[in-house]
């Protein structure tokens, strides 16, 4: 006999971290399974975000920019980014895109390496990270190899070529989870720097950057961050590199004294050497409200409960769902999974539109993979046996063959 | 006899363009001269705002991304100011800070011209302008050259080495306006590509990127478009580039296929690949409800009222400030002044301070620059009345001389 609702319910009652769900605005009659592409809402945004625009903007125009501390926001942002993967608060900033930060400080850090040719990244990296490794290795003269995507291919990969060793820490579609302190170490070994891509674990893992010895990362404000659609992105650069990092986004904001208008660059002290033009101040600040969501919050606490779910959906999964072809795409073993699991099924994409439309919303990466995210702070065990229960009735009744459900449009 | 408040207030009741003033929100007992580093709020952008966050992202989730329609949003605000600059819907769009478009730019338009080693510019240009290029010439093993800032100056250093000439339209400090068309022609005649920053002119310059025959175009969102702080910047591509423009931050948005999640880049048909990393929605939603008040609004027309502000406000300064020691930093001919006055005094700081102090705001420019910034959508003929009489009374009274107006703090 498989596992019950009432013990799933049971579950979610005797869960510490239950009360954390309050936290959000999710709406009635949705299972909220895909916050690690865009996180639900935090409580306080709403009224943060009117008073930003109609006192802030409306009222103090551009004096806000000293009076409401705009122009610390991306430091106050920051602080408490660092304190969820692991930083200290001067190692980490918020600006721009993931994408554009990781051109900054791929850059960067190829740059520390001179004499040495490869950047070095792993099959099944996010394409955005391939792509922007590929252009700076074109402008720069560097080549790119894609190893792995196991570490210990990776590993075999690292020698005294390779400049830098640049990964996501989970796999954007199986939420495969990379050993981060090992492979850095094993980075450092052969003399090369590590640049980790934490877009798919911040918010949801005890990432502890500084204990992993890391030397730089990047990572995105608004999949387990819950930053709002487009949320700026964050960089961290470890303190032992600061007075050397030299990054090619080179905006006045990053200047050391970005009102002296001065016709000469000179890089701000520390991490703020990273900032480049004007943040989006509604987008930053709706971040920095949304990070309020974290307070008090032990990630290693967050960390176990996501296992938890995840162990919990696989097993009902297994027990339920077994004859209708569905494939485990995600690590069975929860302490090389990330916070997400991922099935394989020939009608992938069907099956998620017929689940959408239950109000189940998970997402859909081709050519066939069902990919539910699991964020502990307001995923609930009972939604984990809903979840199964709804695609055993989709597969029962014959729903995904609807044809509202068949044809593929544009997702993220 | 000089001009009096009743003539200034004569003019706007006469004026056509008067009732523009509604579009926008402007606090009680403020004259706002500013609107050329921050614009002010227009009046529909609060509700747009609530909706967007309480209900698309607060209800739709990442079902906002189709539903809502935020995947095409760069595309609607991009043709809003396709309009307002004198381009084609395809050649414009809104991505990143103007630093980071200025970035794709400048290394596209390079690598257009191989074998030409010196990125050309003009002294007065904004320093991140300047920053941005000294960075692409270290990277792509280029030169900068800073030349003029006189047109005829500029035009004398084109020569065959030149692969860009990059310029600011209107000079930050001064206002004074570059001939776009001459410059850009003199480009061309000496085989060099034209990039244009219109961040001070869009919005209150009938600019005509087409009609000028510019190659690339950058701008600010934030300033006379009113987007809000930190508003998204935009980019301007002429379409006869798009097939072979190349830029270096291939980020997922500006793939052909970002949905396809590929492992190699193909860039996007056109203007589509300036896109990188995932837009700031709120900010980006905020600019898009901002540009309406441009609804209907003729920019000749935006223009002619803003020339004639200008005109009015140094004659009332010529009038009343003779002995203060005042001088017009601006040019006098508004056909060579973009939509700034700008003053200079040996305590600009503390004057600007006290103006501040009593509602009249402008901004400082170190070392000793006040500049008013004239948005001829909501600035009135009798506003350039009241700030000179204001100066006036500021200088009269020795009110400059109050120790709270005199240390000098970061001001945007």
């Amino acid at each position: 006999m498989g596992t019950t609702r009432q013990e799933c319910v049971a579950l979610d009652q005797s869960d510490g971290l239950a009360a954390l769900r309050q936290r959000f605005m999710l709406p009635e009659g949705v299972i909220y399974l895909d916050g690690n592409s865009l996180g639900p809402m935090p409580r306080q945004v709403p009224a943060r975000l009117r008073h930003v625009v109609e006192n802030e903007w409306g009222e103090g125009l551009i004096r806000s920019w000293n009076d409401a501390g705009w122009i610390d926001a991306p430091r106050r942002a920051a602080a408490r980014i660092a304190r969820i993967v692991g930083a200290g608060a001067d190692e980490v900033t918020v600006a721009d895109s993931t994408s554009v930060n990781l051109f900054k400080l791929l850059v960067a850090a190829a740059r520390l390496r001179p004499g040495r040719n490869v950047l070095l990244s792993a099959s099944g990296d996010f394409p955005t990270d391939r792509y922007i490794a590929d252009s700076v290795a074109e402008i720069l003269g560097l080549r790119t190899i894609c190893a792995g995507p196991e570490p210990d291919a990776i590993i075999a990969a690292l020698d005294e070529h390779v400049a830098v060793l640049a990964l996501c820490h989970v796999d954007y579609r199986t939420g495969r989870l990379n050993p981060m302190s090992r492979l850095t170490a094993a980075a450092h070994a052969a003399g090369a720097l590590a640049l980790w891509d934490v877009s798919h674990s911040a918010g949801v893992i005890d990432i502890g950057l500084d204990a992993a010895d890391v030397d730089f990362a990047v990572g995105c404000g608004y999949k387990y961050l819950n930053g709002g659609p487009g949320a700026p992105a964050f960089g961290y650069v470890a303190r032992r590199h600061h007075q050397l990092v030299r990054q090619p986004l080179t905006g006045w904001l990053g200047h050391a004294q970005p009102f002296a208008f001065a016709n000469d660059y000179v890089p701000a002290a520390g991490i703020d050497r990273l900032q480049c033009g004007t943040p989006p101040i509604m987008s930053l600040l709706a971040l920095e409200a949304a990070l309020e969501a974290f307070d008090g919050v032990d990630l290693t606490a967050l960390r176990r409960k996501s296992q938890a779910l995840g162990d919990l959906f696989i097993r009902l999964i297994d027990d339920e769902l077994g004859p209708c072809g569905f494939g485990l795409a995600s690590p069975r073993d929860s302490d090389v999974r990330g916070s997400q699991v991922s099935l394989a099924h020939p009608r992938a994409y069907a099956v998620m539109q017929a689940l959408i439309a239950r109000g189940i919303i998970g997402d859909f990466r081709a050519p066939d993979i069902l990919r539910f995210g699991i964020a502990p702070m307001y995923v609930r065990f009972a939604d984990m046996f809903d979840a199964t229960a709804a695609i055993a009735g989709i597969m029962a009744a014959g729903e995904w063959n609807q044809s509202r459900f068949l044809s593929p449009k544009a997702v993220t």
